[in-house]
């Protein structure tokens, strides 16, 4: 049975769940943090700012993918992986969605049934409902509730579609690229741009009749990705071969990350890129929120509808009406 | 021998050239358009403004497809198929590259030889240095551009790889896929958010041994676009195979698009779209410049700073920060 409550927790509440590592809680902060009432947003703000001294000390991975490449089952044998070795894992999944018919590409967690039910796995489809930036951001504020409920190993799940990767990127430490071995042609079906992105690449359902294949792929993949210049980590990507059906080399893959993180941890890169990645994210938001705060003022969003109606009667072009509206904004300013 | 000239015209010369249909005054209007010089803009600014009434005369169409499917071949023979008629084609090429390496995907004109030579035929590549944003608002205003020099039939192209895809459709009238009849999983390879915005589908190279396989995939891709809702027009998309190398079925891609715009005229739906065309870009250049002005006043900018200063030393959050900012921008507002 399903218990669906809505009621709000009391901010003591949340940061007492969380520090005990509650799960419960954590499911409830995250949708206390996606919710978009007022009176929500202004607790969600104030718990965020409470814990963020308890985050940080997660390593947050980056999963993407083609539909039909195993991310499910790639994920949760991973996370059995890891969680066998005493690891508390939480598992995000971002569903951009397609933007005219809202489908929704990734399902539930009923895709990870075993980890689902793992005491020490946590996993959290995001809500599509809202514009792709929606969601993102509300996924940052997830990673770091996560870390303060003491999970140690954050992923990142997203269709491999474009958009969202970007941003995933933006967010996380390491980013894994799963790919199926295919007929050749295996770097048409997949952006070049998610490739260049990508700090290891696995060739999955690497099984049976399809371990000749993925071995080729292997190489090729690694030629690619050689064609590409190192990223600025000075990580070199590699590119591994694995079978989540079988669980072969779910352990290279872990392997890989972790010895990421030690080159990454050494040479400074992970803390830079942490302090990045942050800049990046005020820069995002306040690029996002600066026009509404602007008509938010009566006198700027009524030159805005002149402007519009001078558009419409195809009396002048959209940049030049901007740029009016923006003399009228500095002419508005104090000091 | 290429002449290479850097000098701008008059506003009148530019003026006099795109009202007598002359393709080297065009080219040098699109390059004065693409200009980041502050002098060039504002010439830019005043020559599209006195050249809107000369505007929205064409029929616009956008065409994408993964690399691979042929593009180029059949712009050409389609844009040859234009000319024969006495049509005059703009071709404009988007090609948005790779964030991190910034390596073209598409060519030059050195890939339509024929049309190129063509004397009512125009192609323009499209600068790829720009941040994606850029090139589609100078995409704007080159199509306008090409109207007032008289063209009937716009081409802009892109490459089939998501975001450039989305803006393109948000300039043109009517939005052409062409794909490739595939080993059955055709639809993995393109978004499907891609196929949903598309009006019609080409199945191209639909010659020799590959006929049947064409004529398959267009019952495939008719079912697939049968699963979407119709779009806003009230036109139900159609799914065509053709053959660019054998000029087979170009006329009937003329065909389907002609009838698209009987249809989108009669219903009224191709004005509204353009008015709303238009708003979205007006927006969309508010949204991109409100930041950068807002920032234009140093207590904002200091302001700023600071905020940065505390997120790097995770005293705040992003989030946090930004509605400080947003505060701080309110405070200074007159009235």
């Amino acid at each position: 049975m399903k218990k669906i409550s809505r009621d709000r927790l009391k901010l003591e509440e949340y940061q007492y769940g969380l520090a005990h590592h509650d799960k419960i809680i954590l499911a409830k902060a995250i949708t206390l943090v996606e919710s978009k009432l007022s009176s929500d947003e202004q607790l969600a703000e104030v718990l965020i700012e409470s814990i963020l001294a308890h985050t940080g000390k997660s390593i947050r991975i980056g999963i993407t993918g083609s539909p039909g490449v195993g991310k499910s089952t790639f994920i949760e044998t991973f996370g059995k992986f890891l969680t066998q070795q005493n690891k508390r894992v939480a598992v995000l999944a971002i569903d951009p969605s397609s933007t005219v018919s809202q489908g929704s590409i990734l399902g539930d967690k009923t895709r990870m049934e075993e980890l689902a039910k793992d005491p020490l796995a946590f996993i959290r489809p995001t809500a599509s409902r809202n514009a792709l930036g929606g969601v993102a951001h509300k996924t940052r504020e997830a990673i770091l509730l996560c870390e303060a409920a003491g999970f140690d190993i954050i992923l990142v799940e997203t269709v491999g579609v474009g958009q969202s990767e970007t941003m995933v990127r933006g967010m996380v430490d390491f980013f894994l690229l799963l790919m199926l071995a295919g007929s050749g042609d295996e770097l048409q079906g997949i952006k070049k741009g998610i490739m260049e992105m990508a700090d290891g690449v696995v060739i999955t359902k690497a099984d049976g009749d399809n371990k000749k294949r993925a071995t080729e792929a292997q190489a090729h993949f690694l030629h690619a990705l050689h064609l590409f210049q190192l990223p600025d980590s000075g990580w070199s990507p590699q590119v591994l071969t694995a079978s989540a059906l079988q669980k072969e080399s779910i352990d290279e893959v872990w392997k890989m990350i972790t010895s990421f993180q030690v080159h990454a941890l050494q040479n400074g890169w992970l803390n830079e890129q942490r302090k990045k990645q942050d800049a990046a994210w005020f820069y995002e938001t306040i690029q996002n929120q600066a026009l509404s705060f602007l008509l938010s003022n009566p006198a700027i969003q009524e030159k805005k509808l002149q402007l519009e109606s001078a558009i419409a009667e195809k009396k002048i072009t959209p940049p030049y009406a901007s740029r009016q509206l923006m003399e009228e904004i500095l002419s508005r300013f104090k000091g």
